[in-house]
């Protein structure tokens, strides 16, 4: 099958599908005992680092789930990494920068590193998950936005009040757009290489872009995301953008020019179809902690939400969130088929053109 | 001065004021060094059950800052306690319950205290604040919303997922809503106990509505939020939610007979205004890391803010949360006259009616 006639990559466009694709944040993880075998052997950034192994766990989920589209298995701080961060894991708390960014100097001292070759493993990895596919279901490559790497950059890890990075922003403006520049532009370089290794999409994650107030948001965060965009927008491969947070601004996120608006669990998704109508493809939004319930609410909740979503195309179901370690795979299962058997009603089997 | 007659007060019910009143949320804190005098004689819970102890901190920031209003120095988490969870200091992370809750026999285990009575130090706290200040500025009282106690006493402390409070409510919401329900009775009359003992305002801090969906916000936190405000609306006080992260649902936080909805810093609070015009006060909403950065800063933040807001009555200013326990106490000096100088541009001198 040709990779453009897939449900998913028709749904970031808008055209008609006979019922709404699904895939998982996160869905190559902890939460599935093959995942857990192949890390008992290695690392986690060592799996990162690993092509053979990083594409395996990639193509998993699409076997045992049966999901609708792959994402490649990367970190997005290998990036900050390829620019001479040190990566270390921290048992519990996943991959932190022990010597986090606080003055102009370590700024000056970062490298801005050819990405393609810094990161030939993800690059590799691609081209080794695309091989084993062979299209069955489309690939999704990925980055951090350079907002929520800068953050992850400079506290180092997640954080409560996020005050270093803060601090930066409102009290060196200046300095804190020279590291966003940076990593705007590496972000691109880094997105281009992963489309022409073989990616058929690509999903910017900002995951701390709603620790900020509206209009930082859009100088911090989206200003950027916009300047990847129009980077990769010859490539006619579609864009996800996932800012967690930031309900306050889903028209201007769509503005930005991605195909997809991502939407964590705390949107009702009814209300953002009807801000975003034909202007983009919207992705989500189940609370991954509903996967800890009852099939009966896994079911209801599913269909809440293509209720509210409502008739007709440019969905893709998602969690509103990367699906939680504990998972029990058989409700992931459940969840899947869920959307799958609920949400033909919802489509028409008549062809008609594209809504946007 | 009556207390009807301050700046406060009237500006929660729209009346006209010659500038903008304002307070902060945790203004008697570490950030103090008076604060810090009192507290290296004691620990935080013994200083939240002293009330000589406790009225004088409350006291503290009047006569430094310079506030248009006291905040009763206490702990949302003495209500639980008060039902028998025991209550126990962790260095750098606060008050924390070492066995929370996690089955029906723990609820059923939980008591019905007589609130005026376990909690008998709180009131006593408010009698000496009151006679001390002699109403220089009104005192205002407060708890924690039954969802939030609710997520504190099911997770022990904050969370990352806030896994158990919601499991709870998705796999047993019968029993979510019967301790809800509990908590909700005991949080009107503890706010109903505060307000005779003299406090001239309430206001209910619901720190995790923002963790839910809309629906679940409007199910398991607002609901209950508004039985509370029914039954102490008699009492002719106003009363102010400050649900964080809820920017979702403003007009039905506005609904639930509030006088005045609280912002954090994720809301453009003109945005707010128009959503919320002749329906109650709003307070807000600068971001509390922003005190960390220069004069000239804090200044234009608090002026756009006030601009955003705009001419007309209506307004309190606040931090969009907490004052942060490192702040400099020059900036938060700085912070409360700017509010006070630049506001009264906004503010007409005439004498009008009550907006609201």
């Amino acid at each position: 099958m040709l990779t453009n006639e897939h449900l998913f990559i028709k749904a970031c466009r808008g055209l008609p599908t006979n019922r709404t694709p699904v895939w998982i944040m996160r869905q190559a993880g902890r939460y599935l005992p093959e995942y857990r075998a192949v890390r008992e052997k290695v690392d986690f950034l060592t799996l990162c680092k690993t092509p053979e192994l990083a594409a395996e766990v990639t193509v998993q989920p699409i076997d045992i789930l049966g999901v609708d589209a792959a994402i490649i298995f990367s970190d997005i701080l290998v990036l900050p990494e390829a620019m001479g961060m040190q990566l270390e894991l921290v048992e519990s708390k996943g991959p932190v920068f022990n010597e986090p960014i606080r003055s102009s100097g370590h700024i000056e001292r970062l490298v801005k590193p050819d990405v393609r070759e810094k990161l030939s493993y993800v690059i590799k990895a691609i081209e080794m998950t695309k091989e084993t596919l062979r299209d069955r279901v489309p690939l999704i490559g990925f980055s951090g936005s350079p907002w929520t790497l800068a953050a992850y950059m400079v506290e180092g890890t997640g954080s409560k009040n996020f005050f270093n990075i803060k601090n930066l922003i409102y009290s060196e403006p200046k300095l804190a757009h020279k590291l966003l520049q940076m990593l705007s532009d590496l972000v691109a370089d880094y997105l281009n290489d992963q489309i022409e290794a073989g990616c058929d999409a690509v999903q910017i994650f900002d995951t701390w872009g709603g620790i900020l107030t509206p209009d930082d948001f859009k100088e911090f965060s989206l200003s950027y995301i916009e300047q990847i965009i129009k980077k990769v927008k010859d490539r006619n491969v579609p864009v996800i953008v996932f800012a967690k947070g930031t309900a306050h601004s889903l028209i201007d996120v769509a503005k930005s020019g991605c195909d997809v608006v991502g939407l964590d669990w705390t949107v009702d998704i009814g209300e953002a179809r009807k801000l975003l109508y034909n202007k983009t493809a919207i992705q989500g939004n189940l609370d991954p902690v509903i996967l800890f319930s009852t099939e009966k609410k896994i079911e209801e909740e599913t269909e809440k939400i293509l209720k509210k979503f409502g008739s007709g195309e440019g969905h893709i179901f998602n969690l509103g969130h990367g699906i939680l370690p504990d998972t029990p795979v058989e409700n992931a299962k459940f969840f899947v088929n869920a959307v799958k058997e609920l949400s033909v009603k919802y489509h028409s089997t008549k062809e008609t053109s594209a809504v946007f």
